[in-house]
């Protein structure tokens, strides 16, 4: 596992300071020796948070804590650990998030409710509470502002590259910075949320308006991304705001003075979940799958989530083969309305099929030589109807049998 | 392709003649060079008929025609090729349909609309009809009653062994037999019927207590079987009934009499659905999935399907590693009501948690010993509800990505 994915961006993004904002990394020994698993954040009073959670049924504990304390809208403390997913433990489970949160809070000098618990890793052994407490004081000491690519690589589990992104825009003339980290990569089909994601910025916008702005950013990025289809227990994306930039404070989200910042937000997290899927587990291929003509945008995003989490569609591409068929069957295995007489199919952009049934001078040439590429690009019509969805998703290969079938022994 | 599946049944099933219903299989190279790929069957006047097809909203051509001809009731001849789905192949697949039937009915001297047409293949080629018209008068002239084994090789895609299977029960002392052959065995969860099965009875029944009868045996067999969680654009299944046995005709599906008929009828798909999970491609352990304690049984049973399409659960099984998180995940990425403080997971009869978290005294070594045989058990509790629901399945193997790499070019 320790080489990159082919897919990985060419170039690490740099992360600036969020003033304010400081990050400490360590090992605690929880699962990996050799490499940070702990990462403590802490963040000026008065920074206001938005969050989004997994909708799994079997949410664990750390989600749980997050869940009853994001109403607070305010954050000073964030603890992760990777290695142990605390998920499925029960009243241990939650006597680990208390005792982890009033240790920071002690530290920080804040109440427990404002510090946010996430744990990822394996789901059902009982987490070492000891392990992650004790290991707290060093990290408050080494808490710096400059650490955020050390913060990205203590949160990963089985990722080959920290995922990180910035940037910048204006409030008032003044300068605004976003920065934010996001671990994969696999069990991933966010709903509601990612795996693990923590954006920070220096803009002043109230609790309110930053949850109003993040689950519309959140809506066209991280619930759009599929790896396997597999909803982690652990889901959870924070952003929190320090207002340490001394603009005005941001009430409405259609206050027009956040317009650039909704588009800096929106650019963030497209950023972050595309490198969360090009580090999907074993992946080989980029894929983008943009269905259009449903009756309605859920409907559209039905189809196009069956079609990226077809094993068939998926292994096919994989083998480059243009097994286009692959894709007809899994738009029809979501039962949602398909009128095939107006049904176009598209690789690479090149027409395949239309009303219904593959065109006539058909050369599959050009659509293998694409298929032969990293970046692949799948343009459905399913009929006449104004929804329209794209998702992303990788393929599905050897590599991740290998990495699954014996990530955890 | 050419190595039998590790999971096949030890011994094949011999079919005895169902009386009046003959067979006969041929090779017409629509994809297959060495081995047959057509099936014609015919079936005596009167014979009644039930059947169901896939919910795909992009179900094929023949299928459309089946789901037509199917309100008649009757049923006297039966065309399958293997190799070429004749779907998403628009007015032109259409008349291939409709120009086999009409070829068959021909020969048979019946109507068109009791020749029921199956294609199996790949999606999206316009099908050769000139070479499986022009093959069905050699298919006519060698028809016999004893070709099931023939037949059940006549449909084969990927599979690597043919699936038959055949029960006896009694109607008024009568001896009543009932075949049946299926094919799978990826593209697989079948919904609402599997991928082709076709069965026979010599026993009277009308078609509309057949139906009633076959509908009950589908909803505890193919309807909770699952290789890859891709449904076909194909599934078919059909049960005729010729009446050659003699007894008096059942016509209430709840008629005392056809209690024998009914369990053997639930007996034989259960065993040939078996079969088909038993050659899921590249499977390697046949796992048995069991939810209990949910708020209904389609609770439980989109709980049981969460479970046995997650390629996490069907990876880690692959790599006999008792990673029972997964399980947890996967049960909750259904969204089912889960009461965790309730819940329960034991794999191969071995107590693994309770009452939410993992037992004190847990013991991997058994429950790996267990996964690394073939037979795999899940069972899961998941409340304190009257909902329960068993599905079947296989593993996530290098082998299904060899196959579905690879299977088309």
């Amino acid at each position: 596992m320790s080489t990159v994915s082919l897919l990985a961006p060419k170039t690490f993004q740099s992360l600036p300071p969020i003033a304010g904002v400081a990050l400490a990394a360590g090992n605690c020994g929880i699962r990996y020796k050799d490499r940070p698993d702990l990462l403590l954040a802490s963040f000026p009073p008065r920074t206001a948070l938005a969050g989004m959670f997994t909708r799994s049924t079997t949410a664990g504990p750390p989600v749980e804590w997050c869940r009853a304390c994001l109403p607070g809208g305010a954050i000073r403390g964030l603890v992760v650990n990777a290695g142990n997913a605390n998920a499925f433990t029960g009243d241990g489970g939650r006597r680990v998030v208390r005792q982890t949160a009033e240790r920071a809070a002690t530290l920080l000098g804040c109440a427990a409710e404002e510090v946010f618990i996430s744990s990822t890793g394996v789901i059902g052994e009982p987490p070492p509470a000891d392990r992650i407490v004790s290991a707290l004081p060093e990290l408050f000491r080494t808490l710096e502002e400059d650490a955020w690519d050390e913060a990205a690589r203590a949160i990963m589990t089985t990722d080959t590259y920290p995922k990180l992104a910035t940037r910048e825009t204006e409030i008032e003339g003044r300068r605004i910075r976003l920065n934010g980290i996001a671990k994969g990569s696999g069990m991933l089909m966010p709903n509601m949320a990612t795996m693990l994601v923590y954006l920070a910025t220096d803009a002043a916008v109230e609790a309110g308006a930053l949850q109003d702005m993040l689950s519309a950013a959140v809506r066209k990025s991280f619930n759009c991304i599929t790896v396997d289809g597999d909803t982690s227990t652990s889901d959870t994306i924070l952003l929190a705001a320090t207002a340490t930039a001394g603009n005005r404070p941001i009430a409405d989200p259609r206050d027009p003075r956040a317009q650039g910042f909704r588009a800096a937000l929106d650019a963030l997290c497209l950023d972050l979940s595309h490198q969360v899927v090009r580090d999907g587990e074993g992946a080989s291929k980029f894929v983008r799958i943009t269905v259009a003509g449903a009756v309605s945008d859920a409907s559209a995003s039905n189809v196009a989530f069956s079609i990226a989490n077809s094993p068939l569609v998926k292994t096919a591409i994989a083998g480059c083969d243009p097994n286009w068929g692959r894709i007809v069957m899994a738009a029809g295995k979501s039962f949602e309305p398909i009128d095939q007489a107006a049904t176009e199919i598209r690789i690479g952009g090149r027409l395949i099929a239309s009303a219904g049934s593959r065109i006539d001078d058909y050369d599959e040439e050009p659509v293998a030589q694409h298929l032969r590429g990293s970046e692949i690009d799948v343009d459905v019509r399913i009929g006449r109807g104004p929804g329209m969805a794209t998702v992303w998703t990788c393929d599905l290969t050897h590599a991740y049998i290998d990495i699954n079938a014996s990530y955890r022994s």
